[in-house]
């Protein structure tokens, strides 16, 4: 029998329960959260190592591309197969153990990040990382992308919770960098290589994290302020207290008033502005400590919050992280097109990041609402525009290169949690000069000479605006 | 006038101030800690960057090896000019200032460590690394060996706190990897892949640091034991109650009793066996919270410690310290030949890993003390010898070599925080596969294409013990 094509003779090594034609199983891998499409020849769904093994061996021969995928929630294009070839799809491989004795987490890619957290919890451990989609994504993107989350600033991001990783380079050798060990210095680190670089230097197929020991407990607080700038003065002054906090969420008006609309009733025992700039913060350790932190907290915020809030049960707790949880969506309100930038300023420019916004509102009467984490200066800024205004849409693409360059210009990152994928790829180079880009392909032909590993992302601008988004409602929809 | 090597070109472009011939300056740059002295042709003191990017521009034209250097108290040789060329001395460089809103310390690579801390504390904040030479080792080599330190189970090791770096790559081109931000996901993380490259892969001339709000209090805790595997089944049952002890070091009975040999009385209520194995733990966070763990942590220890002592005061705290402190140097009374290995067994194999320190003391007659970091892992084993004594130097070499063999058979790694240097690279091929040391070595080749930084190190197979050892007295002895 002669094999006509890799695909074929993928299909003839594998089998066609690991090797999946069928175009509507082809076409569900062909996008990920950012709904852009390109179809995959083959989905494949490897059993084991050795199947991770044999696809990439063929891919080198044949020179095919190949994207590995969790649960396809990243936002910015890093799961779509870009040029087509074999999409590895690693959602099936949930294998999770915690060793309690060293407080240790054993995971495979497939593993949902929430549920590492939720059976650390059961042994006194927790896992902090919680991007915002900790209940559908998988860890194997969250460390392929870096994810971050609201509790950042005390905690750290996957990075710092990532003790080893194991898988195969792109020329299909296994490796295992790092190890199960709280210390470790021999060899280059291509732990931290990996992670962050959206599978195109390596495929993940375990994962050893470090767990911390779950705080005794927790304590929510909602403070309502009479503009943007006096809410992020008052969270500089938090941190400058020394206070610590595990979350600190800032909203803008534009964004509370969205929420506002959709029925939600701020628990507020005073009267306050209607919609009022917020901060949600949490406190946690030991019980005493945090009473004591509270007491200075909500002598700090005098003079600053218009209304201060402790949270008196876990249900008010709720309703208070309800504020945050539902604004994203709520948006959609004000336009159905809507660009999130999770860029990154640094303190000193949170006022001048605010003025941007508004200026930037005035200018093009597209609607800016931001949201973030303000410990750790992580801001999801939006553009809401309407998708069928052909003139709104070029306003948006414009006015979203005009905030990155300021982004920049502010002394701040492009992206602080989503990555670069393709969507971020037209600003990559204001980040990085020459010299670092260089440096970087330099390292992705030595370690992938074919160019096989998740073609044409980060690196290649692309243009977003030239390609229909897919019109599908996705799980976490 | 006619150059007639690079030596004289690079005299002649930076001046006699820069560019030090001296034979007594030169020997003092020949050798690190680890005292195998290997003569440059110049001793460098770059004033700026702009002398570092002439430097390595000369140094790939004529293909001279720069070895890159701090204070020079690496314990294994990574800052020996192993291949002569020119030494890269950024001592000098000792720009520190701290942003206090931002949380975040700004250094050149000459600042010392402690200091570091010292000026953080003043703001409220703190700096945790502290690796045992911390009053005399300067920023830039921690970060070049990934130092630890014995408050790294609870917060980490210097990667953890190691913002962005900016510096030279091999090439001469100047770049930056991460920012000043506590988030950061744009383009390959280069970052880390220096951190801990022992100079192999870039020229750091600058670092931004992550500080933490300085802990509210701390305590002390001295516990002796029976024997080694009960001390470390406590250490072991303090983890496994979520204690979260900011230091726990474990220091065997020939540790103790050599410290106890040098006159030093243990601050005992009750009579306790002589030359116990030894605890000694820190708890730090808010007053409160710290006697609750106090509590518990004593209630621990019923049945398991022999003695258990809460230092009364700093002073006392400060007498406890030093049974850790003086056991180091106090070893020297067994022999004076002295091997330190800082290898990192899992909580699984301790018992493992005294078992056969104790059956090779037993068979080559050698000493075997441990001490070290029994949070996370991190044990110093010592294999003393008279130098003086060929017998022993030969019953050493092999010991060594069999000791790393155990570790990895146990799991762990053949360095926790020293890296690998000239010392350990007869190891390297144990903790790594040919897959995994093939990748490292395309980077290095992808990134200095010339080999002109540091060679030699990390990678080649070197003999120590065909080498003599300089007999001088170095700042810290």
């Amino acid at each position: 029998m002669s094999l006509t094509n890799p695909t074929e003779e993928l299909l003839a090594a594998l089998g066609a329960d690991v090797v999946i034609l069928d175009e509507a199983a082809r076409f569900g891998a062909s996008f990920d959260n950012a709904r852009l499409s390109f179809m995959p020849e083959a989905l494949v769904r490897p059993r084991d190592e050795d199947d991770v093994a044999k696809v990439l061996a063929l891919a080198n021969r044949h020179s095919v591309p190949v994207t590995p995928r969790g649960a396809g929630s990243a936002t910015t294009g890093a799961a779509s197969p870009l040029k087509g070839g074999w999409v590895l799809d690693m959602s099936g491989w949930k294998n999770l153990h915690i060793d309690s004795d060293a407080g240790l987490a054993y995971v495979q890619p497939g593993v949902v990040t929430a549920d590492i957290n939720a059976e650390a919890e059961k042994l006194g451990w927790c896992y902090p990382p919680d991007p915002s989609s900790h209940k559908y994504c998988t860890i194997g993107g969250n460390i392929a992308c870096n994810a971050g989350g609201m509790r950042a600033a005390k905690y750290g991001v996957t990075r710092d919770f990532v003790m080893a990783l194991e898988g195969f380079l792109p020329t299909g050798e296994w490796v295992r960098w790092g190890a199960d060990l709280r210390k470790y210095a021999s060899g280059y680190n291509l732990r931290d290589l990996w992670i962050g670089s959206e599978g195109t230097l390596g495929v993940i197929t375990g994962a050893v994290l470090k767990l911390l020991p779950k705080p005794e407990a927790r304590a929510t607080f909602l403070m309502s302020f009479s503009n943007e700038k006096v809410a992020l003065e008052a969270s500089r002054a938090i941190i400058g207290a020394r206070l610590n906090p595990s979350i600190m969420e800032f909203l803008d008006r534009q964004s509370v008033r969205c929420t506002l609309d959709e029925g939600l009733v701020l628990p507020f025992d005073t009267e306050t502005v209607f919609a009022p700039a917020l901060l949600l913060v949490e406190l946690d350790g030991a019980a005493d400590a945090i009473d004591l932190a509270a007491g200075r907290l909500e002598a700090l915020m005098k003079g600053r919050a218009v209304a201060f809030r402790r949270a008196k049960s876990v249900d008010e707790a709720e309703l208070l992280w309800s504020v945050r949880r539902k604004c994203s969506k709520a948006m959609f309100r004000i336009a159905d097109g809507k660009l999130n930038e999770d860029i990154v300023i640094p303190p000193r420019s949170q006022d001048a990041l605010i003025d941007f916004t508004l200026e930037l509102k005035e200018r093009t009467g597209l609607a800016t609402p931001i949201f973030g984490h303000a410990a750790d200066g992580n801001f999801h800024v939006h553009i809401m525009y309407r998708r069928r205004v052909a003139e709104e849409c070029a306003l948006a693409e414009k006015a979203v290169a005009e905030l990155m360059g300021k982004v920049v210009e502010l002394g701040g990152a492009i992206s602080g949690e989503h990555g670069i994928g393709l969507s971020k790829t037209p600003f990559l180079r204001l980040q990085h000069s020459e010299a670092e880009i260089g440096a970087m392909l330099a390292i992705k032909r030595a370690l992938d000479p074919r160019g096989i590993l998740n073609p044409g992302k980060i690196f290649e601008p692309f243009r977003v605006w030239e390609h229909e988004i897919v019109r599908v409602t996705l799980p976490w929809d």
